[in-house]
C-alpha cells in the first residue's frame, strides 16, 4: 500500500493506494466516526461492489443509493435523488458519504455532501483509473449545465480517498487508456521524470500490473496533492491541471458527452495543447511527436474528425476557462511545465486543424 | 454610517450600516472590481429598488434577474433561474453577484453564488429589518426540501454587506416585527445590556427612527459577527444563535411557510425556549415574562393556535438541530446568555403547551 496526503491545514486527508482496501475499507472509516454511511454508487459498480463495501462497514447504519450511469446523469435532478435518500433516512452532521465509482458518481457524491445540511463529510472510493489518478483528489465537485461542464459545484474536500487497485481489473480496457490520459498530463505539466517512466510503463499499465498501478496511481497522487495544497481554489497555479482539457470539454460538448469518454477527449487535448505550445514557439516540435505517441501508446485517439474548427472555438469562449472573454490556454513550456497563456486565434485555429477539426 | 467587521482572515468583510447607502453602493463594489453585476432581487423589492440600485453601479455590465417573493420559492428551481441568467450572460470567475432583497433572496442568491463555477462573490443588500440584523451576516446559504428548512445550502461569506435603513420605510410593520425577534434573540444568547436597551427603544424603532435602527441593526451585527468569528461553520458556540428557531422552523413547517413569517415563528419560539430554560431551572419565571413581554411590545404573536404538540416533536426530529436523534435545544442559562442542552420529552411538551400547542 501507497499512502499520500494532501496537505490542507485542517482539511488535510490520505489517500491510500493498494491491492484489496476494498475489504479494509473499516480501517478509513471508523477514525471518521461517522453515525451513519450513505454509499453513493452507480448501476455498473453497484452490482460488483456495492456489496462487498457494505461488508467491509459493519457496526453503522448503512445504506446504498445506486445512480443512473454516465455524463448525462451529472445534473441537479441525480443530487436530487442523492439528498432525497439523505433526508428520508434522516442523516445528521456527523453522517458519511462513501463514493463508490468514477469521476461522475464522486462529482455528484461530493456535491451532494457539499450542500446537505451545508456540508457533511464524505470518502471516495473511486473504481475507474481516471478517478483514482485525478478526479477523486482535490474536492472539486459538481455537475454539468446545459451551458457548460462542471458549470456548478462546490470545493468540498474528501475526508479520505480509499483507492483499490483490484476494482480496475473489471474497468474496460477503454476506460482504463482514459485515466491513462490524465496520467500522461500529469507527467507533462509538473514531472518530466514521471512521464517518461509512465511512458516506459504504459503496456504495465494496460495489462493491469498492480504495482505498476499502484506506483503510477501514486505518482499522479503526488503531483496533483502538491498542485493542490499550494493552490486549492484555483486562483492561479492550479490551473495547469486543465492542460488539455478546454479542448477536451469542446470536444465532449460537440458530440453529446456520449461518443467521447472524458479522459479520450482529453487525451486529443492533450496532443491539440502541446501543437499550441509548438506554434507558440514555446515547445520544440520533437516533443510535440513525443506527446503524441504516448497517446497513441495509451490507447487514446488522437484526432477527431470532421467536427467544426470554428464552432468549437464558440463552445470554447463559454468554457469557464475563458475568463471576461479573453482565450487562454495551459501551454507547456517544456515537457514538465506548463503555464497560462493569451492564444491569438489564428493560432488556436492551426492547433484545432492538427488535431482533426476542419 | 456604522461599520462593522465580520474577522475571518482572508474571508473577512464589512457591514456598512445607515441611511442614503444604496445610492452609495459603488463605494462598496469597486474595490472589489467585479467583471459583471447580477443584481438578484425579486417581484416586490425589485421595482422599488432595481433602478435605483442600477443607476448606483455604474461603468460595468449589470443585469438583474427578479425571482418570485416567499419562501415558498425557496427551492432548486429558483436557484437554477439565477445559475440560468449567469450561465446566459457568460459571467466569469470574477463576476459579482448583488442580493437585493430580503432573506429569502439572500439565500438564494449567495447559494447560486456558492455553486456558480464553483463560487463567486456576492455582495448582501438587505432591505428587510430581519436581513439586515441576521440572515444577511454569517455566510449561510441555502433552500428548503420538502422534509425540512434550509436542509440544502453552503456556508459562502459575501464580500460586503450594505444595509441602506432607509429601505426600511417601504417594510410592512408586521415584517419589521419580524425583525425584532432576531435583535431579541441576539441580546438574550449574547448581551443583556442590548436586550434591555432594544426592549427599551421598541417604540423607536417600530416608528423607523432612523437612528435607533443604525444603533438596533448595528448591534445585532456586531454580536452575530463576534459569534460567527469564533465558529464559522457552526461545529459549536454558533448553535446558540438558533435559540427559539427549532419551535420556529417546527411552526413554520407546520403551516406550510405560508401563514406565519420566520420572524415571528422565531418570535413565539423565544418564549417557548424561555419556558423551557424555566423548566429546565436554568432561568426564573421572571425572565421568561421578560422575554413575554418584549416579545409583545415588538407586535409579535405569543402564542401558536391549536397546532399540535407531537406532531411538532416529530416535526423538530426531523430538523437538523436534532443530531443524532437526540433531542437538543438551545436554552438560556440567563439573559444574555445560552448554552445546548438534551431536553426530556415531558419537559419539552410542556413548553409546547405553553406556546399554544395543543
Amino acid at each position: 500500500m501507497r499512502c499520500v496526503t494532501v496537505n490542507l491545514g485542517q482539511r488535510s486527508y490520505p489517500i491510500s493506494i493498494g491491492s484489496g482496501l476494498l475489504e479494509r475499507l473499516h480501517e478509513f472509516v471508523a477514525p471518521l466516526a461517522p453515525t451513519s454511511i450513505t454509499i453513493v454508487t452507480n448501476e455498473i459498480v453497484g452490482p460488483l461492489y456495492a456489496q462487498r463495501t457494505l461488508s467491509a462497514l459493519p457496526g453503522v447504519a448503512t445504506r446504498v443509493v445506486e445512480l443512473p450511469d454516465g455524463e448525462r446523469h451529472k445534473g441537479w435532478t441525480t443530487v436530487s435523488h442523492v439528498l432525497d435518500a439523505l433526508v428520508t433516512a434522516r442523516v445528521d452532521r456527523r453522517g458519511l458519504i462513501v463514493a463508490l465509482g468514477g469521476g461522475v458518481v464522486g462529482d455528484i457524491a461530493g456535491f451532494a455532501a457539499s450542500t446537505y445540511m451545508r456540508g457533511i463529510r464524505y470518502v471516495q472510493v473511486p473504481t475507474t483509473l481516471l478517478a483514482q489518478v485525478d478526479s477523486s483528489v482535490g474536492g472539486k465537485t459538481g455537475i454539468n449545465h446545459p451551458g457548460g461542464k462542471n458549470l456548478i459545484g462546490a470545493f468540498h474536500q474528501p475526508s479520505a480517498v480509499v483507492s483499490d487497485t483490484d476494482t480496475l481489473t473489471t474497468l474496460p480496457a477503454r476506460e482504463l487508456s482514459a485515466g491513462l490520459a490524465e496520467i500522461l498530463k500529469h507527467g507533462l505539466v509538473a514531472n518530466s521524470q514521471y512521464f517518461e517512466q509512465m511512458v516506459a510503463s504504459i503496456e504495465s499499465l494496460r495489462a493491469h500490473d498492480a504495482a505498476a498501478l499502484t506506483e503510477a496511481i501514486a505518482g499522479s497522487c503526488e503531483i496533483k496533492a502538491s498542485i493542490v495544497a499550494r493552490d486549492e481554489r484555483e486562483a492561479g497555479e492550479r490551473a495547469v491541471l486543465n492542460l488539455g482539457h478546454t479542448f477536451g470539454h469542446a470536444i465532449e460538448a460537440m458530440t453529446g458527452y456520449s461518443r467521447w469518454l472524458h479522459g479520450e477527449a482529453v487525451g486529443c487535448g492533450l496532443v491539440m495543447a502541446a501543437e499550441l505550445s509548438c506554434r507558440l514557439g514555446s515547445l520544440p516540435s520533437s516533443d510535440v511527436k513525443l506527446v503524441e505517441a504516448a497517446v497513441v501508446r495509451a490507447g487514446l485517439p488522437m484526432r477527431v474528425d470532421g467536427l467544426s474548427a470554428l464552432n468549437a472555438i464558440e463552445v470554447m469562449r463559454g468554457d469557464k476557462k475563458a475568463d471576461a472573454g479573453e482565450m487562454r490556454f495551459i501551454v507547456l513550456d517544456r515537457i514538465g511545465r506548463a503555464s497560462q497563456r493569451a492564444v491569438p486565434q489564428p493560432i488556436l485555429l492551426q492547433a484545432l486543424t492538427a488535431g482533426g477539426f476542419v
